[in-house]
């Protein structure tokens, strides 16, 4: 049923394979003068081999092959290693695969500057130790108050959760730790207390605990809290066991299947390596551990729209008065979110018919690990039409067609959230990227002065106001790179009417502007935005107006961070709603790795790309488009936040880009006419 | 595998019958002193019995029959008499059903005013007598021109297309009519003629042309076209066959089904009368001429959410140089929007395995009418998870459940536009009201100027800009009639750090305002809206928050009409996003069926509902919810406008009304652990 044949060529974009990984593995290991580790627990002052991924190829060269049989660009990845002995993090490219011969230290080329290693990602190894300094130094030592308070035993334990930035300036890497009941879904059944730890040397054995926060009453050290508890000087919290009210275990029995899809005459989609064809739709894939999922080279009936579609970031700001919280700012893509991409559950997270696709990746590891069906593509009914209509006057007819669409999707299980993605291609010729939320909330526990900033969702527990920001990048190429950017609107303007000239009335018109640089473009969500935003070519379509791409972001987000705080650096592609800039490969993100570590002196902060003001007229354009929600946690957030009306996303839908609505030449068309 | 019983009481929200109406009917006929004809073509010199409909109890009989086992209020019907013989129209109340003994004229009660005759809807009485009027005095006379210009011929006819309002105040009926060519999806078949007929008196042989546009030319009379045309002074168009762009007809064969949703263990619905119950979830239901499908008494664990959830208006705003558009501002339920609720076509309109409904209605007719299958309820799985968490930490484990919602439906086909109506009821405690838009635009023909009001989207055919905007009237009883209006949103605070207080950060606290008047409470849509509004009791949760439900609006809304415009008074619903109002009896709609002809001096003025400011604490509180979007025609929007991101709505969400998710208790949750 699907038309047209696979792309070969779109293994230019596909992840790295296990064996690919491995090659690049080994021949960095086998860098003597690198003296790298590859053990999984390496500890952080050691040389650690922290990534391998794909790095993708320079557009110019990735166009030359797809489109003019120029050689095939070399395959090459990139390999991040966390510096322990040196104080450093270096981002090296390696090739060309399957058997490298080079690496090149591309650090400087892409972020300017050297990247400090307090900047990296705590890795499992540094885990490993922040654990066992917590049971030594803290759970040990406060043997008594813990087991009075929470039931800490030999058996019995809690569970951690940090707060981000780890401190409140660049070098810093001081984290505050709450801790949990552990439970399952522990996010929600926080116990009072809070241990503020200064790992900031790569030796272990200097970190030290420098405050702590118990029931709400404030300790400059183990010891002090120790001797205030004997004195009576501490408010206790005395441990009750507590029902699990964070299960999500089902408390009905099921009494009757929902309604299931099925593919009465076959899948109308194929997968074939990296390459997906829909109808007249077709795309290449992949999944970055760090940015998550992306396509590339979206083509509708053999012409492309998109060079690249992907996630970039997903950041939250938090609010609390207990520390934990209070100034956590979470960026996921310095933890990895196509790296929490794990196995999709048939039939819940995408329909059972669904074709699902394995991942490999490695990052944090010691071998490349596979993901089992975390990926998964389906065509969906939404049981809505695409378009109809009915006709009782003059011509009595209807004719309309079912809205079916492919959806292309991972869900990402970043510690307590959980992120729906979705790329949804439209027989219209729209694609729509979509984001959910869903999970456990983070919470803290209910103490004096708390409820400003959230609602108590259960026992002493606080669900805390954050927000969520998601960032996409949209490199539409719109009949090729060069491409301008426009806005329409309207206006009401007072018209004389011409049948009674004498007679005014204000009449709605369309107002069309091309913007010219960066800076213009950059359209910051606390201004009056013109209503449609269009990627244009000069091109024109059979009616004489420009060819084009519409943007029309959904979004219900907060206010991200005021610009006078220094982490919102670190952050500011979260200032637009829409930005556009000029297409860089440098430019290839609009957040890092190393931006959660270091918020103050982010090694990507987006608002540099725009601080050039580039005029964007006839160039290859990027759009990045920010969306999300405000979340003021409710009791219904327990025990998990529920998707309807939580996300965002924005529609890719074209505007004059055609000559007429493409939907016309479904094959899901229906027509009835009396008699 | 649904729960509880059907609620006999919901009859009291129910259509009339077939039976019911021909009741009411023959007791207005029987009211000699009336002297009304229901012959469906009964002239505007007449005395037509135009509408009846269900004449709503008043809420507190109602609810005292529900909840207190209070006497059934009387059954009642509303008959709509327009009356050419004495210049008026009169609403009367008819009952009691099943034998009306009493008709009782409401008009003042209603409207505080008598309703002019020139208020009233056209009928098909007299739009039989505009096409006779079209045909004698204008094609007739104009044979030749309209003969080489559209090729009219006795075989050969345009179809018309009124602009409205028909004049610029209070007492013109004086229309623009367009012609297109008479081919299925005539509205984007311009031609580029268009009449002004003034048809304000009721006796048709005073009627007469006013002004004549022919090519972007205007002429003061048939004669003056005439004489110029012979002359050699008028820009002749030149008739050229078309093949016809606006056919629905599917131009590729199928080849393959799409994906269809069936109940492989049964419906978990179950209809009953005009009252469905669906797993927690029952209604009561009805479908207005006027304003189209509503609800009642919608309860979750047989709680009472909402008292009503109802389509009040579709409004649209044109822009042209084109008379016939250019002063286009359609008010549809001055039309009928529920009178368009015709047939859904199974496994496009909505699934094949739906449940079908009929609906009668009465409406400029002479006999009530069955409309086979008009509203459509299904349960829908929409792909996606309600909820979902995958724990690799920890508590390795899977919970969730896919999001199966419960969906009602109409589409209405208003002429050109069809709307798509849903309300879903998910398994989460929310509902949500959507709108979609599809069907024809409406054009106008490209003469020089026009390109300033839309883009050309066909040969010589331009579509207009204009605007849709929705209203939804939200009578949400949150434990009880008597509830307040909360605003809920983020603000940043500079705060001191506690464990290191000379430092200090912006951190997002929450800020909760409870608002205290209708005035406070009307959010206009070009002011800073708090982000989170509740309709909320101030009894409270397990937690100690106030129960509420969250109205979030999804909206792509242009300018409705600048205020000092006169029809604006007929769409001043429209300038708010949210308005809270106290409930009356009385205000039972933001509209009426006398607005569209009548926009200057309208029988309602919603902004009049909100005058007298009233108090709305502690108060019966409806809230009206205006959404809707701006539509720049383009080329994809020929032949018809797609739904994708063309639509809007409200979703009504539990906010600390329940202690915890109420889909935890769903039977499709799913829960998986290792072992
Ligand atoms: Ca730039
Ligand atoms: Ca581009
Ligand atoms: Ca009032
Ligand atoms: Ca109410
Ligand atoms: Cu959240
Ligand atoms: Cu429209």
């Amino acid at each position: 049923a699907f038309r047209g044949k696979h792309n070969e060529r779109s293994v230019l974009f596909a992840d790295l394979s296990a064996d690919e990984y491995l090659q690049v593995r080994d021949y960095m290991i086998n860098q003597k003068n690198l003296n790298i580790s590859t053990n999984a627990i390496t500890k952080p002052s050691g040389n650690f081999l922290f990534l391998i991924d794909l790095s993708l190829p320079k557009k110019a060269d990735a166009l030359g092959y797809l489109d003019e049989d120029k050689p095939k660009p070399v395959r090459e990845a990139t390999a991040v290693v966390f510096y322990g002995t040196r104080g450093y993090i270096k981002e090296y490219v390696v090739g060309p695969l399957p058997n490298p011969e080079y690496h090149r230290d591309v650090t400087l080329e892409r972020y300017k500057e050297e990247l400090p290693i307090n900047a990296r990602t705590v890795t499992i190894g540094e885990y490993v130790l922040l654990f066992k300094f917590l049971k030594e130094e803290v759970f040990t030592k406060l043997e008594k108050i813990v087991r009075e308070s929470f039931n800490v035993t030999k058996e019995n334990v809690l569970n951690a959760f940090e707060g981000m930035p780890r401190g409140v300036q660049s070098g810093d890497r001081h984290t505050w730790i709450s801790f949990f009941r552990d439970m399952s879904g522990m996010y929600i059944h926080p116990v009072g207390f809070e241990v503020l730890i200064d790992h900031k040397s790569t030796n272990a054995s200097l970190w030290h605990v420098t405050k702590l926060l118990y029931n709400g009453q404030y300790f400059s050290s183990v010891d002090d809290l120790i001797k205030k508890y004997e004195a009576g000087n501490v408010k206790k919290i005395v441990y009750k066991p507590i029902q699990n009210y964070a299960s999500l275990k089902p408390r009905s029995k099921p009494t009757g299947l929902s309604p299931q899809q099925f593919y009465a005459q076959g899948k109308r989609y194929s997968v074939k390596n990296n390459h997906v064809m829909y109808l007249d739709w077709s795309f290449a894939f992949g999944l970055s551990s760090l940015t998550g999922m992306r396509v590339f080279d979206v083509r509708f009936k053999g012409e492309r729209i998109l060079y690249e579609l992907s996630v970039q970031e997903a950041m939250s700001v938090y609010g609390s008065i207990t520390p934990g919280m209070m100034l956590t700012k979470f960026l996921d893509t310095s933890i990895g979110i196509g790296r929490f991409a794990h196995e999709l559950v048939r039939g819940v997270d995408c329909p059972y018919a669904a074709t699902y696709i394995d991942t490999y990746r490695y990052i944090d590891i010691s071998a490349p690990q596979r993901f089992r069906n975390s990926i998964c593509v389906f065509e969906h009914n939404t049981g809505r039409p695409l378009r109809r209509h009915f006709s009782d006057f003059f011509h009595n007819s209807y004719g309309g067609m079912v809205n079916s669409a492919l959806v292309f999707r991972t869900i990402t299980a970043i510690g307590n959230y959980d992120y729906l993605w979705d790329f949804i291609f439209y027989q219209s010729g729209s694609v729509e990227a979509k984001v959910h939320a869903t999970g456990y909330i983070s919470s803290s526990f209910k103490v004096e002065g708390n409820l400003r900033y959230g609602h108590q969702v259960a026992e002493n527990t606080i669900g805390n106001i954050h927000t969520h920001f998601i960032n996409f990048k949209v490199d539409l190429d719109v009949r090729g790179i060069n491409n301008v950017f426009q806005t329409k609107d309207m206006k009401y303007v007072n018209v004389s009417l011409p049948w009674m000239p004498e007679r005014y009335a204000m009449i709605p018109q369309l107002v069309e502007a091309q913007l010219k640089t960066e800076k213009e473009a950059a359209l910051r969500y606390n201004t009056r935005i013109p209503r449609y935003l269009h990627i244009a070519s000069n091109q024109t379509n059979r009616w004489g107006h420009q060819r084009s791409y519409r943007l029309q972001v959904v979004s219900f987000t907060g206010d991200h961070l005021p610009e006078s705080e220094p982490e919102e650096r670190s952050m500011s592609w979260a200032r637009y709603k829409v930005a556009i800039t000029k297409h860089k490969d440098l430019e290839q993100t609009s957040s890092s790795l190393y931006s959660q570590n270091n918020m103050w002196k982010p090694a990507v902060d987006f608002s540099k790309y725009i601080e050039d003001n580039e005029n964007i007229e006839n160039e290859d354009l990027v759009a990045w488009i920010t969306t999300g929600f405000l979340h003021i946690p409710h009791a219904e957030d327990i025990p998990n936040t529920v998707t309807v009306g939580n996300g965002g996303g924005v529609i890719l839908r074209p505007h004059n880009y055609f000559d007429e609505d493409p939907s016309i030449q479904s094959p899901d068309g229906v027509f009835i006419s009396p008699g």
